[in-house]
């Protein structure tokens, strides 16, 4: 297994493009993934109880056995609580790509972030797919440009692809995804994408999707709110020649999850470190949890304390801060066994050892935390089971994008 | 029922007292609040699992049958994820406080509340109770010097007094509190002290407490994070010299529960108003829940979110960011009967009707939101239960204030 240059264009078979097409003031807003044959699909979506009319659409031409060849992503609206005119807008979306691409509107998953409750300008949406869909091509730089054009907020472009062999055929998976607020994901994700060239039935992809999305998208936070247009998306083509992946005790099963848990990892932590307005990085560790869903609880908890958050972004080492993020997070544990440190590039802060808090040199302390990276260290000493959750810390400029943030 | 001035010290038989004893810079740092005979005293205390020491020794003297006289409140430390010493400068702290009075240990209960994880300067305590001690009386002034020595980054001091007639007898129910950051109880709240000379049962008064706590500190959110030292204790003497109330369905239950929670619902008002940077203060109004329980979450999950409160602080009505914050409450309900409007002194603002998106005159919209009191009001048109949460908006000065607090 190995990382190699590139995204969404990286597996064999797939273009993409991205321009602007006027919903943003400059940058690229309109984004086309396209697979050149029938790719097998999965897809998971946002456990909110208000969805886009993209979830709803997506989700409709996604949970059926027909396999799917493009998806269309625009960004700078989200076409979210826009009720039935929105929908309407959505399948106009769908059929205007279709004929530009010249397939079916049920083949075309639809994708859209940006400001919600505003109508989707539409028209603009028309005119542009016909023109991202004559750029479309297999080179890598045309899946950065989907890569671009999908951001709304977040600072850098977010893709990664990773290859490995499967009973010698050489197999590649490409990604893509962004943030970066609205960022708390419960069962999907904000927006991310995956391709391969693998060949596999869809019950496994999906199994495997799902699995993976539970351990990376799904631990991130940036601001504790699950938005409505939340969703992961993978298309595999079947065009890398392995012999298709159907059992789940097949190694090769094994080898793809592996591979697409490392894609969607990277992409995670990458929209955790691009969190709105955010100067940290921050992964939360815990160990010795008596169960994976309980290490998982307590994990989110710590890493979504805007307390715990603040004096991050404070520099300050203020474990108490952990340790009520902990005790708030659902889970019953024993205060007595816990123990708590920081640590990062510049060292390792031991706070607190089995419940009892330990003399800290604020000098070391301050140290460790003057890093862009920091990782909270927190053994539960109650069983074997661990978890990860990735975040960052909260700033003024977090206030600033999301309280002065229209045009 | 009518309002009167003062808190704690406006009933019968209550003395007070407040003064700096050198926990924090230059304020007031620590408080009694004394009986002149036995009280009956109900309590209820914070869910987190870790808890702070004050509340482990709170919630052991005031389960039994037995009074107390007295309670002791200091701010600067809250004695939190401080270990096995922690709990003991606690009982040090009780045993103090007794000597100076002349009571039992047992009699007096504690809540401290200031940084977590730092050892409590017992020795200023020990030193300053006696002087406190010496400083207790029945003037309405001596109770506010008391809700001033208990606040922490608090802008205002919290207090509140109503008087009510039964069988003739006049009773008074006064009471304090503090915030201000670290407030999203969760069964308790933040620290709320109680006072009446009612005569009631204990079951009774702990019956009305949890009630009242409910629907008034549970229905508050600053942040998002449950304190490990929350506490709501009221004490009750009995000099009004009614007859005692030990039925449920007495009129005069019925009557002081309503008392109880207009001083509880006045001082989570109070709390969420002065929300730790708040500019705004607001009230998310729901009507038409399938059931109380719903209504009540989905209140709170718009009061918590950091998009509205974001949205609320840059004066931009975004009622896209209140369906999304409903969404993600746990509650199932209908998107396309929803109807959401804003409010304030400025004017009514209709914005979404029935699940359709009303067209709003932006002119309008910033004059209803350049207010400092805001409402949201939703009707889910789903039945007949309502709720009510108070928050405030997320400002610049939040994250000044807890990513940069330390002295």
């Amino acid at each position: 297994m190995k990382i190699v240059s590139g995204g969404v264009t990286a597996p064999k078979g797939f273009k993409a493009a991205g321009a602007h097409v006027g919903l943003k003031r400059k940058r690229k807003d309109l984004a086309i993934l396209l697979s050149d044959v029938d790719a097998t699909v999965a897809g998971v979506f946002t456990t909110n109880v208000v969805k886009g009319a993209p979830v709803i659409w997506t989700q409709k031409v996604t949970s059926n056995d027909s396999p799917i060849r493009a998806v269309v992503v625009n960004s700078g609206h989200a076409n979210s609580c826009t009720g039935p005119q929105g929908y309407q807008h959505c399948v106009q979306m769908a059929e205007s790509a279709a004929k530009a691409i010249g397939i079916a509107p049920e083949e075309v998953a639809i994708a859209s972030t940006g400001f919600i409750g505003v109508p989707i300008p539409i028209d603009k949406i028309v005119a542009g797919l016909p023109v991202v869909a004559s750029m479309l091509n297999s080179s890598l730089s045309a899946g950065t440009s989907a890569a671009e054009a999908i951001r709304t907020t977040d600072q850098f472009t977010k893709e990664t692809a990773i290859q490995l062999e499967l009973n010698g055929k050489v197999v590649t998976i490409g990604g893509m995804a962004k943030g970066s607020g609205m960022v708390h994901p419960n069962m999907a994700t904000m927006l991310a994408f995956i391709t391969s060239d693998i060949n596999i039935s869809k019950e496994l992809l999906l199994a495997a999707l799902k699995e993976s999305v539970a351990t990376t998208y799904n631990m991130i936070s940036v601001d504790g709110d699950t938005s409505t247009n939340d969703m992961a998306i993978a298309m595999c083509n079947g065009l890398a020649g392995n012999t298709s992946i159907v059992d789940r005790d097949d190694e090769s099963y094994q080898l793809f999850v592996q591979a697409l848990h490392s894609i969607n990892e990277n992409l995670a932590k990458a929209v955790a470190r691009d969190g709105e307005g955010a100067t940290k990085f921050v992964e939360v560790s815990i160990v010795g949890g008596e169960c994976a869903e309980d290490a998982q609880k307590l994990a989110k908890s710590v890493v979504s304390s805007s307390l715990v958050k603040t004096a991050l972004f404070g520099q300050d080492a203020n474990w108490g801060r952990v340790m009520a993020a902990l005790g708030k997070g659902g889970v019953l544990f024993d205060p007595a066994r816990l123990s708590i440190g920081f640590e990062s590039e510049a060292g390792v802060l031991a706070l607190m050892e089995c419940g009892t808090p330990l003399s800290v040199d604020s000098h070391a302390a301050r140290k460790v935390l003057s890093e862009k990276d920091i990782r909270i260290n927190i053994d539960l000493m109650a069983g074997a089971s661990a978890a990860r959750a990735w975040g960052c810390d909260l700033s003024y400029d977090y206030v600033r994008i999301n309280g002065a943030y229209r045009p």
